[in-house]
């Protein structure tokens, strides 16, 4: 579907429920306040709903929201590449979505209308793309939406999948009264009390081998039961190893159950993740990937080292 | 002097010595090398040159870069705010300079001829707008330069100071061949492991007060000689206690002499760090402000937590 038939399914249906993914981002609960408060600027009803509740780090989205009553009609998914991540408590919605406003080239095409844009850097761009022009008016709230959307899929306009395009957005939403730099403040410098330990654990632990070119942190059930912090605040670390300098590839060992043993493997472009956890039996991207590995930590590191040892001496 | 009469004065003139500011960073770096090659293309001799040699990190702004063998006839500094900031090896220069262009509000007006823009986030950008209104051929090289001013002046788009106009230099930038991601990976998300170090034993100390509103780190001359890291490794830690989520004042207290303490203070937008710091002779900016106070470190601390008390409560 196009822009044009996108604006005329606005303008003809009603009663929208609007779904975001699960474990939900700044992308996609940025498009579903500002497509729901648009849509209520155009008369309509309209509610946003998510597997879980809305988390607090993004409360600036939501804090004008209100939940409506009336009867859905209209099911939206933004942001959401497969209905399987709208999450265990929304699957009475599986095959029900009529509309989905995505940008992930893997798009399932599980809506009977989707609009997608592959190259599109955030959902919200599309969102914005599509506002602008067809003229529909963007409030300072739908404005801060985006950018937010926008910002937060990017790593702030750092990453590679920011299009010119992106930066054309930007330029133009921060024009509106959204004090952007709070926003960036929030979500890309600072972090909770118990996510910082447990970043400071892992730094402080963190092995390097082969003058310093690989560097790796193992994270033992025993460390995180020990350490009182939630098991959530251990997901995500895998970028870690990687930010030293000179490191050109970095390793996470995250211990699954007794003699198991989850790698996750980031490189440089010097060298190529995907192809070394291949060799145990894994993949993924060119440099982040991930594989399985049996045995106790020191057979698991030990395997790993050798393996990296090897590829290391093919790369000089 | 506009951008016309920039372009006649560098048509006019030849045998050109770059200035940078000591202690470099991208932008001075990025102008440099930047403007350097665009003279170069002109026909004409320049050299770049740094009171220090140039940081390795930044190493891929001058891979391609060579000295020259001319003697210098006209001297331009680039995002250099005051002379005395060209650093103790180039006071020769002091009185001397030609030409500046800048972008800092607090420029002296110290060289003959001044290009300043007080709105421009970097002087990278004023430089980009420059070579666009006149047509002036950018390459690469000069593009990735540009880039990377820009992108570090502004914390990668992060910051207040990003303008508008900084976003679409951005989305005109990265369409030529710059690797943008690769260089905001290398200035955004890597660090030296003395660096990575240093961080990791300041969260690891950091002290929280009054229900986790205000976080402390204290660098004192002991913990820094037995680190055996570098002395400049501990500079510049001023932003981490505020990057605790619900941190609303953060303090760093480094050791100066035997009983002497320099504060650094960082507030959201709920406090005045300049105020805060006026109660102690110090001052500087509503977010980022310092001020010294004599005393052992615990007399320095419960001054300044006596303080913070005050004016947590005020603020309720």
């Amino acid at each position: 579907m196009d822009f044009d038939g996108l604006y005329d399914y606005f303008k003809t249906h009603d009663n929208y429920l609007i779904l975001t993914h699960k474990s939900p981002d700044g992308d996609t609960l940025g498009c579903g306040f500002a497509l729901c408060s648009v849509l209520r600027d155009m008369g309509k009803n309209a509610n946003v709903i998510n597997n879980e509740n809305f988390p607090v780090r993004y409360n600036f989205l939501y804090e004008d929201y209100y939940y409506e009553e009336f009867e859905a009609q209209t099911i939206v998914a933004v942001d959401v590449a497969d209905e399987k991540l709208l999450g265990s408590r929304l699957t009475k919605y599986f095959g029900n979505v009529d509309l989905c406003i995505d940008h992930h080239v893997s798009n399932t095409g599980y809506a009977k209308n989707t609009v997608v844009d592959p190259d599109a850097s955030a959902a919200a761009l599309v969102l914005y793309e599509f506002f602008k022009e067809k003229g529909i008016r963007i409030t300072n709230l739908v404005a801060k939406c985006l950018y937010t959307g926008i910002a937060t899929d990017t790593g702030c306009f750092k990453f590679e999948n920011t299009i010119p395009r992106a930066h054309i957005a930007a330029a133009e939403l921060m024009q509106y009264d959204i004090n952007f730099s709070h926003i960036n403040r929030k979500m890309f410098d600072t972090k909770s009390k118990q996510r910082l330990m447990v970043e400071q654990m892992m730094i402080a632990s963190m092995e390097y081998y082969f003058n310093d070119r690989c560097s790796v942190i193992c994270l033992t059930k025993k460390l995180m039961s020990e350490s009182g912090v939630e098991p959530a605040e251990f997901d995500g670390l895998a970028s870690i190893p990687l930010s030293v300098e000179g490191v050109v590839i970095g390793i996470t060992i995250k211990q699954r159950h007794e003699n198991v043993f989850k790698l996750s493997v980031r490189t440089t472009e010097a060298l190529d993740a995907s192809a070394f956890c291949k060799r145990f039996g894994g993949g993924g991207h060119i440099r982040a990937a991930g594989c399985e590995i049996e045995g106790t930590l020191e057979e698991v590191k030990s395997k790993v080292l050798t393996e990296v040892s090897a590829i290391l001496e093919n790369d000089q």
